[in-house]
């Protein structure tokens, strides 16, 4: 029992959840006013139509009200946006997700009937600027508001040091959940094993705990 | 000792590194050629200019070569984002990161000196991909290529459980790492903790592992 899907714009963000829903096995209609980005993904979705998703008769000659869910991936003409998610809405979409460009695109969408609303490049830009800031964070998922999950570095201060010596949860209040080295992952480390380099960490605590974490074991002077 | 920052292009997905690094007490210059996105950014970042990166001179004369580490984050304009990658590698910059359009574009900035590519749009849409398959599935975060961190909303299949019942280490070889309830973290779950509906797990491991996890306990038909 495969599910329906619809992406409405396929650029890069719309695009991406078209392949990798695709490529997970789900029916996907991809639907661009551009013949060119319908071309690209003809041989990628189930099916692949040129169509403006401001018309409110295209979309319901597509069907549109049968999908269970349809993302609404159309970005710098934030009109056409909003008309797309209005009209979505009142044909009564299942469940209708938005990309916003910003607060102000968010709030309306919102308002008018779009169930989530995703922020692709903030929600980026901030993870990036995480991992940017020590060269030790690579990577960041955000939990709740002060709880996060960071990837980060074994230091030069956490070599050779095993997870009991450094006892990260009693002297920073984080967990260390998972070792990985490359590809490969050790998602429950002993409490003895000793960290090498080239090993990262996964932690996850309150961010003020991270930060201390952070600032005392992991961030170098380079 | 503030680390120096550059942000070229201040689109969506550059605008918010910028924020964010301001936000985290960064040192950080914002350029765009677009005068309406400097002023936008003058009272965020420590200093933005309006600037056309692709001019070397203009790049000289701001000082590049002393800042940290800078950010291309020139979308649309492809060539514009491959001439001042180059540029910067010419002149020595310390770290160059630079967002991709595609392969192809992240192939040749590789090649032509960026220390670092990313793909914003593309990475977000395969996270919304996977959150947006199982509506139970609220984010994901990829530790390496078959490895993952997931948050699931509890299912009916769960409530009223503990972990120790459900015992989903045993049965699907994951692990939970943390119990999130609104803001509200949890990242020491005790064994015997009941489940209630309106939580999430946070729960790591193999792929494959998660997967049956998610197809034995979390998707429920709706
Ligand atoms: N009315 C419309 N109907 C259908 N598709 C549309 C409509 N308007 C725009 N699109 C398509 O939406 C896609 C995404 O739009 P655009 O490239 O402007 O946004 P973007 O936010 O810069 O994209 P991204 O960051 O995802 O690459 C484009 O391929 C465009 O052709
Ligand atoms: N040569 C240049 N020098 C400086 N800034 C530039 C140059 N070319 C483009 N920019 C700026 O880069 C910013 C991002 O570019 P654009 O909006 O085309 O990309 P995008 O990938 O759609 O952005 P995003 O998805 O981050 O919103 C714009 O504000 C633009 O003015
Ligand atoms: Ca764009
Ligand atoms: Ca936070
Ligand atoms: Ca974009
Ligand atoms: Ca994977």
């Amino acid at each position: 029992m495969k599910r329906e899907f619809a992406v409405i714009g396929l650029g890069r963000f719309g695009g991406s959840i078209c392949y990798e829903l695709s490529k997970e096995g789900m029916n996907v209609l991809a639907i661009d006013i551009s013949e060119d980005k319908v071309n690209e993904f003809k041989n990628v979705a189930s099916h692949a139509v040129i169509a403006d998703s401001t018309d409110e008769a295209t979309l319901k000659e597509l069907g549109i009200t049968n999908f269970d869910h349809v993302i609404v991936a159309i970005g710098d003409n934030i009109q056409a946006s909003i008309l797309t998610t209005v009209i979505l809405s009142e044909l009564g979409v299942n469940k209708i997700t938005v990309k916003a460009n910003n607060d102000y695109h968010a709030k309306i969408v919102n308002k008018i009937g779009a169930h989530h609303v995703v922020h692709p490049e903030r929600d980026m830009g901030r993870r990036i600027a995480h991992s940017i800031i020590s060269n030790n964070i690579l990577d960041y998922l955000e939990l709740s508001e002060d709880h996060s999950i960071v990837e980060v570095k074994v230091s030069h201060k956490m070599i050779g040091k095993s997870l009991v010596d450094l006892d990260i949860r009693a002297n920073y209040g984080c967990n260390v959940v998972a070792i990985r080295q490359g590809n490969d992952i050790n998602v429950s480390p002993r409490a003895d094993e000793v960290l090498q380099e080239q090993e990262v960490l996964i932690v996850i605590g309150s961010d003020k705990d991270i930060a201390r974490f952070e600032k005392e074991l992991v961030i170098e002077d380079d």
